[in-house]
Parts: C-alpha cells; sequence; structure tokens
C-alpha cells in the first residue's frame, strides 16, 4: 500500500502520541493534522498546541475542540437512557467515547482532504476496535493507521530512545514504567495495567484519582434531587442545566462522597480477560437516578423489554458498534421507551453509596389508589385475581397432569 | 362448589393466619392442618403451637419444620447462580421463598389426604399468585383457598372485631393500625404499605429493621474472603459452612455494614406499581461475590448468554412461575455455565457499601500473559486485530457505500 | 354494577352476534349501536344493515365501514415488516384484526356518548383478550361486555330457542351444528372446532374454502415480482397498488396456486392448545417476498436483531396487546431497520409452494466484488480472516487450556 | 513460525485437496495424514485411499472413516432439537458438519503426533472459520493450516499449472471453469458461485442435483408417519431406524417429492453477503415433523423460550461457534424441553411441500375437554377470562389514564 500524504490524527499532547505524531512524519513523509478533544479530562489543552507547533504541525492543521457539551448530550445521554451496563457493572465510560472521537477524525479528514486518520491505542485493547469500526461506518474508504500494530517501537526503551532522538520532551514521571495506564472523560477515569495487572492483589490506594477514598468523605450524608425529561437529566435540585454541566455537577458532587469506584475484570471484545479500575462519579448516581424515575413512569412492558436488550445494547457500545444499523435500531426501541420518562427523583449520597430515596412526576403510573391496603373505593376487584391466576395455571396444571399420566405409564 | 373437608394452611401463628384459621373452621366447617415454616425469618416458633392448639388444631396436624437449609440449597442458591435481579434491583427475597411453601403445603396435603390448602397473601399481591402457581403446578387436582379474595372482613376493624368474637388473642400493638407490612426470611426482609405508599416521600428511619443504619455502621471497613465451588458458595474466610449457615453469616456481616437496602418502585404481576423497603444483607454480598468470581472464571460468550436471559428468568421467579418447564430450561442453561465458578472473592464492606477488591481461581481464564503491556513473548500478535477489525467492518462498510449511493441518486 | 344505557356492538350480521344484539337489549334494556367491518372477509354486507334495522337498530346507529386499506396499512403491513410467525408458523391473520375493530368501538363509543363495548368472543379463546385489552388501552373507563361470559345461553340449543323466542332468523344450515367455526378477514380465513377438535385426525378437505386444493392447482408455475419501498409492498409485476388492492390481488395469485395452507395446534393466550385450519394465500407470499428482498438490502446486525426480537413481537400481538408500549417500542426498532428494504423479489408459485428465485435493489448490500471466487481486485484480502479467526478463537483457547489444566489437576 | 512436521489434511480426493497434499509436502516438506470422511456426501471414497496413496501418503497415514451416524446422532439431530434456522431459511446443512470434521482432525493429530491440521476451504468463506474455531477450541495449541490464504495459486489457470506439474490428474469437466462450487453431506447440498453470483438472476434448472424437480414430481401425494422420542426422530411409517437411515429414508423421501429446495441470500460471518442454492430434502421434512410434534407436546413456556433463543443458537452454528460455552449452555436449555417432545405425525407430501396433516402423542398437552366449542363438564369456568383479562388490562388503562392526564395539562 502506498504511504498516506496527510493523516489526522487523535492527538492528546502526551508522550505517546507526540511520537505517534513524528513517528507518521518520518516513517511516510506525510502532512499530520492534529485533532485534540475537550472530553472533560481535566487537562489543560493548550499544551497540545505549543507541543503540536514545536513537531512542525501547521498552526491550521491544529484542531482543539471542545466536545463536552456533544458528548453528554449525544452519547452519554443516550445510553444512560438504556441503563447500559457491561458485564452488570461497567457504565462503559472509555467505550462512549470513541465514537465521537472517530467522527471527528473523519469530519477533518473530509474537510482537509487526509487519506488516513490514526489513533494511538495498542493492538491488544477494545480502543482500536471502537475507533476504527466507528470510522469506516462513516467513511467505507477512509484508511486507517495505528501505528502500535505497526511500528517496531515494542518496549518502553525503544519508545524513549525514538522520542529522545527526536526532541520529543519527556516529563520526567515518564523516564521510569508508568505503574499503570489512564483514560479520562467527563464520564469516567479509567486505569489499567502494570500494578493492577494481578486479579487477586488489590489495587493500590493510589490507582483512584478522582473520587475520595470513601473512609475521607463526609460523614453525613447529602441528598440532591435530580429532575429528568423524557430520559434525560436536566436539572440538579430545581436548577436547569446543560447536559456537560450537569454531568460536571454530578461528578463533583459523587467524588467528594466516594461514590462510583469499580474494581472490574470484563471480557474484552478481542478475546481475552483484563482488569480495571473505573471511576464513574457523576454516571453512578445518573444511573441510579434514572432507575428510580422509570421506576414510577415506565410501564412493566416496556420496561422488561428494555432490561431485556440491554446486554446486547451494552455489548455492542462496548465492542465499538456505536454506528451500526442494530445499535440505531435499538436505539429507536430505547427512545420511544422513554417519552414519559420525566419527574424528579430525590438520592441520599452517603460514603461511597448512592441510593434512591424518593420519586414523583406528573407522569407518574404509580397508583394508590390500586395498591392501598385499605379500602379502595372499587379501583380494583380482588376477585380479578382468581380467574387471573386460575388462567395463568391452566397450562402448569395440563403440564402436571400429563407428566403423572406418563410417568404411571412409564 | 362443595366445602372442603381438610384444609392445610400456611400459619404463621400472628394474627392474620390466626384467624383465617379459624375462619376456615367456621366457614367451611373443615379440619385445619397448620404449616409454619422456619424459613430463617428470625422469630420463635413455638408460640405458634401452641396458639393453633388454642384454636383447637389437632396436635398431629401441626407442622413447625426447619426448611433453612432447604431454602437456600435449593431456591436462593440456584437463583443466585444466575445473578437475579428484578428490574434491575429487587434480590426477589419473598418471591422465592413462596414455591418452597407451596411444595410443603401439596405434600402435606397429600400426606393428610386434605383437598384444599391455604394461604394469607391478598388478592392485590403477588404472593398469592405465587402460591397458587407453585401449588398447581405441583399437584393439579389440588383446591387452592385465599380468604382474603372470598371473605367479608374488608376492613381492620371487621377482622379486629372477627378475631374478639373468636377469642382470638391479639397483640397490644396490633390493635392500632400496623405502620406497614412485613414479610422476613433468611434472604432478606421486607416492609410496604401505609407510611410507604407515597413513593415521594421518604421511607421513616424506623422501616430498617434489619440492616444498621449507615451512619452508624463501623468506621473502619471489613474485609472478608467469599468462595464458590460451581456457583455457589461454600466458606467464608476460609471456613466451610452449610448453605444456611453461610448466608446467615453473611447476613450478620452485611447488616453490621448496612449494606443491602433498598427502596424501590416495583411492577407487580397483577398489574399495579407497589413501593417496598427491601433489606437483603447477605444477598446483596452474595451477588456481588459471585459476580466477581465469574469475572475471572465465566467466559464472554456464556456471560453475555446468561446475561441477556437474567431479566427473563427473573420475571419469571417474580411472577410465580418457579415450578414451570421455562423456569427448569433456563435453570439448566445457567447450572451448565456454573461449572467452572469455583474459586475466592476478597470484599470490601464499609458503611453501607460492598465491592470486590480481589478474586482468584485455579478456574481462571484470565491471562496475565495476554493481557500484559510488557513483551508477551508470542502470545498474541497484535497484528491479528488488524484482519479482525477490517472483517468486523466490512458490512458497516458495505452499508455506508450503500447508503451513500442511494443519497446521491434520491 | 348498573345496567349499560348505550353499548356499540361489532355486529357481523350473523346469527351469533344477532343473538347478542338482541340479549343486549332484553337484558339491559340498552340502546344498540351497530359497527359492521369490511376486513375483506368476502361478504356481502348491505345485509347487515338489513338485519340489524329489522332487529329495531336505528338507522344512524348502524355503522358498516369499509376499513380494508386501514387495516392493511396500518396493521398488516407493519407486522409483516418484522417476519412475525407465532410459534414458527401462524400469520397471525385473526390476532391483527382484532385491535383495529376496537380501535372503531371506542371511537363510536365516545361519539355516540356510549358507555360500553360488546363483542361476539367467548370465554375460552384469545379474541375475547385481544378486544378487551385494546378497548381498554383506548378508552380506560370504558365497558367491555362478553355476553357468552354472561348469559346462560350455553348450549346450542338454547341459542337457537332463544333466536325463535326472538323473531332472529336463523339460516337453514345453521339449525344443525355447524361443522367447526370460521373467521375470515383480507389476510386470512381460520376454521376451528368439532371437525378439527382432534388434531391427530386429519381436517377433511371441505375445510380449506379459501384456497384450492393443491392437486387441482395449475400444472405451470406462475412467477411474479413484488416490489417493496421501505418495508411495504407497493407494487406486483411492476403495477403500484394500494395496500389492500395489492393483497387481495396476492391473495387471489395465491389461492389459485393452492399456497398458504396450515394445519396447526398452537398455545392460546388462555392456557390451553387449540387447533386450527389457517389459508394465508396472500400473506404467505408476501411473508416470502419481504424475506427475500431482506435478504440483499437487510445487513446481517439488523438483521438477526430483528429475528432475535421476532418471536416476543409475535407473541404480543397473538395475546391482545397490539395497543402497549411494548409493541410500540419494538415497531419503533423494526421500523428503523425497514428504511432501505427497497427493491423487487421474483417468486414461483407452484402447487402449494411459493419460492424466491430472485432479487434485486438500487438498495442492495450484496457484494459481487467481494464475494466472487475469482480475482477480486483487492476488494477482499484473505490474510484478513486469519486475524479475524485467531481473534475470535482467543477465548476459546483459553477456555480449553483452564479445562485442561483443571482435569489434570482433578 | 517453522514448517510444520506433520499435517493431517481434511482430504476429499478432489483435485483441490489433492493440490493442497502436493503444496503441504513441497512447502512445507512435512509428512501428510488424510482424513477423508463419509458424511453421506453419496460418492465413493475408495478413490479417495487410491489417490492420497499415488501421491506418497503412506497407507497407515490414509484414514477413511464412515461417520454418518456420529454426524446426525450427535450433531445434526441436537440442531433440530432446536427448529435452528439460520436468518429464517437456511438449515444449517455446511455449518454442522464442520465441527465434526475438526474433531477428527485433532484426534487424528493427537493420535499421529502431529503438529498442524489442514483444510481446503478458502479466506472468504464461513467454513474456515467453522474449521478452525472447533479445532482450537478442542487442542488450543494445533495449528491450522490454510492454504488458500497463504499460496499465491491465486488462480483457476495457477492452480492447474501446479496439478501438472506434480502429475495431479485433472478430471476432464474440471479443465474448464466450474459453473459452481458444491458441499454435499447427509444433511444438504450447497451450490455457490460462478453463475449463482447475481442474485437478480434465477438459479439455472441444472443446479438442483439432489431433489427431482417439482414439475417432475409424482402427481399424487404420498403421506407419511414420522415417531419422536425425547426430541429425536427414531421411526419412519412405525419402522425404527438409527438416526442416519433415518435421514437417509428421509432425504429420499423428501428428494422424490421436490422438497427442500432454496434460493438464499445470506449474510456471512465474515462480514459479505452471498448467494447459494441449498437442498435438504430430509433435513426440511424433520423440520416440519419436529414442530408437528411440539405442537402437542411442549407448553407455551418452554416453546416461547426456545424460539427466542433460536436465532441466537442458530448464528453459533452458522459462524462456527459449535465446540463453545454459550452453544453447549444453549443445548442443556433445548436438551432440557425435549424431555416429553415424544409421538407421531403425519404428513403430506406433494410436488415441493411437506406439510403436518396430524400428530397424536401419549405425551400430548393437547386438552379436548377444554378447548371444546361444547359444553366441557366444567372444565375451564369462561367467568375466569374476566379477572385474566382485567388483571393484564390494568398496566394498560394506568398508562392510557396517564397519558391523557399530561396531555391535557400538556
Amino acid at each position: 500500500m502506498s504511504a498516506p500524504k496527510k493523516v489526522v490524527l487523535a492527538y492528546s499532547g502526551g508522550l505517546d502520541t507526540s511520537i505517534i505524531l513524528k513517528w507518521l512524519q518520518t516513517e511516510y513523509g506525510c502532512e499530520v493534522i492534529t485533532f485534540t478533544a475537550d472530553l472533560g479530562q481535566g487537562e489543560e489543552l493548550e499544551p497540545a498546541r505549543q507541543k503540536a507547533l514545536m513537531l512542525g504541525i501547521k498552526e491550521e492543521n491544529i484542531h482543539i475542540v471542545d466536545v463536552r457539551e456533544e458528548f453528554v448530550r449525544d452519547f452519554v445521554f443516550p445510553m444512560f437512557r438504556a441503563n447500559a451496563v457491561y458485564e452488570g457493572l461497567y457504565l462503559l465510560g472509555t467505550s462512549i467515547a470513541r465514537p465521537l472521537i472517530s467522527q471527528h477524525l473523519v469530519a477533518l479528514a473530509q474537510k482537509h482532504g487526509a487519506d488516513a486518520v490514526a489513533h494511538g491505542a495498542t493492538g491488544k485493547g477494545n480502543d482500536q476496535v471502537r475507533f476504527e469500526l466507528s470510522a469506516l461506518a462513516l467513511d467505507p474508504s477512509i484508511r486507517v493507521i495505528a501505528p502500535w500494530r505497526e511500528w517496531d517501537l515494542s518496549s518502553r526503551t525503544k519508545l524513549l530512545e525514538f522520542a529522545e532522538a527526536n526532541q520529543i520532551p519527556i516529563a520526567k514521571n515518564k523516564r521510569g514504567e508508568a505503574p499503570f495506564s489512564v483514560d479520562a472523560n467527563l464520564l469516567h477515569t479509567s486505569s489499567e495495567g502494570t500494578v493492577l495487572e494481578d486479579p487477586g492483589v488489590e489495587a493500590p490506594d493510589y490507582v483512584a484519582q478522582r473520587i475520595v477514598a470513601v473512609e475521607d468523605a463526609p460523614d453525613t450524608p447529602e441528598f440532591i434531587e435530580v429532575t429528568f425529561e423524557t430520559g434525560d437529566a436536566v436539572a440538579i435540585n430545581g436548577e436547569a442545566l446543560s447536559p456537560a454541566m450537569l454531568l460536571t455537577r454530578l461528578n463533583e458532587i459523587g467524588a467528594r462522597h466516594g461514590v462510583g469506584l469499580l474494581d472490574f475484570v470484563e471480557n474484552r471484545f478481542v478475546g481475552m480477560k483484563s482488569r480495571g479500575v473505573y471511576e464513574t462519579p457523576g454516571g453512578t448516581i445518573l444511573l441510579e437516578a434514572h432507575r428510580g424515575i422509570e421506576q414510577i413512569t415506565l410501564d412493566a412492558g416496556a420496561g422488561h423489554l428494555k432490561d431485556s436488550i440491554m446486554p446486547r445494547y451494552a455489548e455492542l457500545i462496548y465492542n465499538g458498534f456505536w454506528f451500526s444499523p442494530e445499535r440505531e435500531a435499538l436505539q429507536a426501541l430505547i427512545d420511544k421507551t422513554q417519552e414519559h420518562v420525566t419527574g424528579t427523583v430525590r438520592l441520599k449520597l452517603y460514603k461511597g453509596s448512592v441510593r434512591t430515596v424518593a420519586r414523583w412526576s406528573e407522569h407518574s403510573l404509580y397508583s394508590e389508589k390500586h395498591v392501598t391496603f385499605e379500602e379502595d373505593a372499587g379501583a380494583y376487584n380482588q376477585k380479578d385475581a382468581e380467574g387471573f391466576i386460575r388462567l395463568n395455571a391452566l397450562r402448569l396444571k395440563l403440564i402436571a397432569t400429563r407428566n403423572a399420566r406418563v410417568a404411571k405409564k412409564g
């Protein structure tokens, strides 16, 4: 395959993607366009611009974009409508950011007439899959370059040598082996590798960076109220907030109370198990609150249907199929169920836990009139239960009769 | 329908089932056989015997049985193999006890030649369905009597009058209206009704009876280790325990740390929503631990399959279909996946939360050799990911090409 | 409950619903409004008007409506987008007509200020459930009267006596016991009961009324082309047709070739099994054709998702939950997948069978370039399959390694 | 990677696998062991022995094995218990044979101390995946060689040149381009490629080789009776037959009547669509018969559960995951449902169609007593339907009430 002429690189400004940037230039002699997204990872992004300039990227080829609102509105919120958790526990914080990044890479490639996009994910992980499936789903003719799968910089030593040989500045703490690898965005911070590689050994305390240790959380609980409209959170304690601002606020609250820490061994799409530590303070609150509001506004039929397809939906996002017809069809189903998911949930946060304690809504399906232990003024006729049970039991009775008949013969 | 001659009654010894006992005697003139199960509800059962004798039940017709081991071994543990939760959160503590009770009622009916069984569940709830479906699935010719659906004792006042008229002793605290209704067994305690009827109002603190308030839990975390064999917990901190003894121990630990409190609005099978407060200290630990051990011993294929059928499985148990061909078929699937779910999980308990912090097993599928960020000595060829992604992307590319072609024409 | 004042009756003009009409008048002394739908059952409907007038119904209370287009457009076609079959084989011809009838009954009740609707379905079947769930989902305050569950006309003899006593004309062939019961509409004709009651005995030839016996079908095959747009059939052999006209045409073609006969034992929602003979000539062609066009226009992801939820969707329709949030959510999913289901299918009809023999579309995802056994000019790199297989195999290898390790130890 | 020393080759005796045999010898200088299976493909296998000897294979390295009984008993029958069809129509005839072949290849490799297995599937198809996933699931250390993905014999011309250069005999009809590619076994014959590559063009008549043209089938129908025990067919017309003999007999009957022809475009696991013509005479009868017997012996709960997981099960087999924990777990579920699937089905075969016309069983759940339109002597109380419907309607009424309330406010 011929060398690419122009490549759009997902560039963080860190050591690894700086090495990739330089490697693209030297390996292919191509022009590099950088894309640096503010996903709410909590880092200053202007240094990425300086570093890119220093590495010879033209001013007009450097793109630093605040995508936080877009991230929460178009990716995080639709996903939370589904109460999506992967393998029972993981809130998909990394998975959901990748398609957004690819979407921008592809758009920039089209704008700049680039023939390739590049990313810094390794060949062992899920992120390469998520980046590339998304890119190819959006532009089937785009070329994707994954330097980690191509180059021969297969050890930390070689990488550092390459950096030094190419005048790439190396932060002091990067000289030694990093104790673990970190990914962060507005939804979560994940940590993997090195000190976490043995799942039988507890993660050191210093791994969790975002959430306060539960022991250090306040000794008094905090109560908050989250308001939803058609499935999306729109206000905290009555204050209307944009999607990203709302999630930011929930993150602050959750982090303060030690909420949202997960030590987890998961099945990667590429076939191996890996262990990660995830911190999802705001997301953990959001999931609990969304379940709380669905409890009174969603009926059993829609709710159980959603529950039954959720694992498939979560798996699709985890595996990188955000831009696929099946994810979109499932989204249509999920969104259809959210038309009345409107109302307010009251939550108690305390030393690592978040719990719904009350919920109310003009769209509530809860009927005190029906459920009361007291006289219900004819709302419900207990006699009806007799026929209900009898017909539900009919096939079970026919089975028991058959089984007894057969057993007697046999 | 003619009056029943002999009836086996699920008898707790409390006021309500004592009234039912007397009502059966007076309404039908029938002989009553009582069945009182020690499900681990934590109450003295001998008073039930005295009360039954006092109400005229013959000694040989009184059955008080310790079913705790059977309950945990044959009902709770099989259910926990599935990580079953109803509507995302409820651990099914009441649902899972009902089929066991019906099984005993039916067995006693056959032993005594009784023509009916009776229970004290009302016509609005799920328990009537669970009792009756189970009974009819086990004996299609049995008659089930549900006095709450039949009599005219439709108010608290009328009930108390009936009790007084029939010399049924009434505990002092039962004279006034009970603030809520409680069901308990080794797996959980549930509270419903009255002060809980408005889901927008927080449950009063006194509702939780079994679990310490999180604020009062110890200020230092506790770490425990739970060992599993083929999907079932068999030891705590290395000490082998029978099923019921193990769950009892987990209950003590969980209760002490405020673990397992749930305030929940659920969809009843009979069509209405209700709000309950559930306390499931040991079960909450058990679920977390089981998920933890599955993380390293269950592969993605079996795990995702289990996840996808779990909501249906939980719904069947909730709705009362424990003794149904579909629950049994799902159980066969679930049990098949548990053959290697063997190993140990380390958990941290602290002020209301329980979290897996480590897990290890001789049956582990986790491969440090594959997942390492370091040189992996050829265990994994990163180049393979390229083909993997390309073929996974192929259909997405064909779709994108088609869509672009059609859009251009259109 | 007090007697209804005005009742809208689903009235066919036949003996049974005429008896019901009279019974409503005499039992409740209420005003009756009749609704007679032309669903394409192939009967003259004007006699129903005469009969209603004769039974004392006011001219303005008689509604005879041609609902064929609405039936096919809003009910049959959406259902066929899902390739819905109940229990593997039944095309749901009766099930899908019931919600439409209820919709009209409820609308007429609101228009006339009626307080109840009534139908002629018995207490053993599915149709009562379908009528009533639909009516109540559309108007929760409506009362539904099901005379078959209420009156004491429990035998054929009593019914005929009531008819005679009330001057209801009885067709000669109705004097004796009907050999079976028939329901018909544009989608199908169903026959049940009497001569069909033993599922171990073949249905007599005279049961099938709509489809020619396969032995009598033409000795030469017929080829037709059906064109679809976004999932719905729009033309036959290039001729654009309205939904109802198209299905009518397919019925003629199918019936001529003996296509669409089904002898079937099904599970009713009310818990018993029943045996029916179904004739669905046009529907059988439509299902085959729809599958044919999906083969080239739907990708695997969307297609397999549809397949996996189809049984649930079909069950919902069968059980009467057309107007439910979960059916609507599933419909949103299904409709989302149909955006590109556009193109033409060629079918061969011959003596009872219909088979897709060719299909083509501007929206096709089929890529001859990729699939060819010949040189593919780089469209597909066979080497990619290696990585694809290796990563798919990785977890299976880890399992095998684990199992061998454990077995050796054990 | 070093060259393999000993390779077990799936060898048909045909031109392609003979070329592969020679290529393995010349490319790797390795010893080749051949495995030729009689899967009921209807070809003489002794010529394969002669050809292998001629190509220098040692007598003791040649394995020709009749696996027909094993194939039907351990693979085909378990699959048919599930009523498995891929994408609505395909009976998986090729898919189900591959794991058996791999099982034998791996067993021979272990017996001979071989370090690799080899197959003749190309890099574009599903079969490579099925062969290799099965082999690696059974022996994670085995090496799999897929010459089509490795060599440079990328055109028919080069292949023939290689054959000639290596004294491999070429049948006359192989000199020109084959019009299509064929795979056959006891379950089916598939044809793909060349003249079939345009799915918009009808398959020529000569493609179907196994089934008589429907126009040439007998003018009189044939009736047969198939008897099942616990889900598997055991007799035809009362004659007990072994699995392979039974399927052979069904094939004869079906082929004679033109039953089982399918023209199909499917989604391959590797991401592209392909078109095939499948002939599955006996399998088509077997599926219809199995559905027929399940109609009376399987209850709705188990049946609907099976239906809902079937698409996933079929997909797993299609994709090559026969030897996977998830297929095995699903099989446990399916097998559990078949305990009472015992009885006899009567079928009518006529000019391309097969239809159940009657079925009976000692294990029947069909209850004439319940379903009858006549007096049922109290078997069923029609009044029960009222409560059944009311409680099923309750949530729909609550939804309608809520929606109306919200609409009024809005």
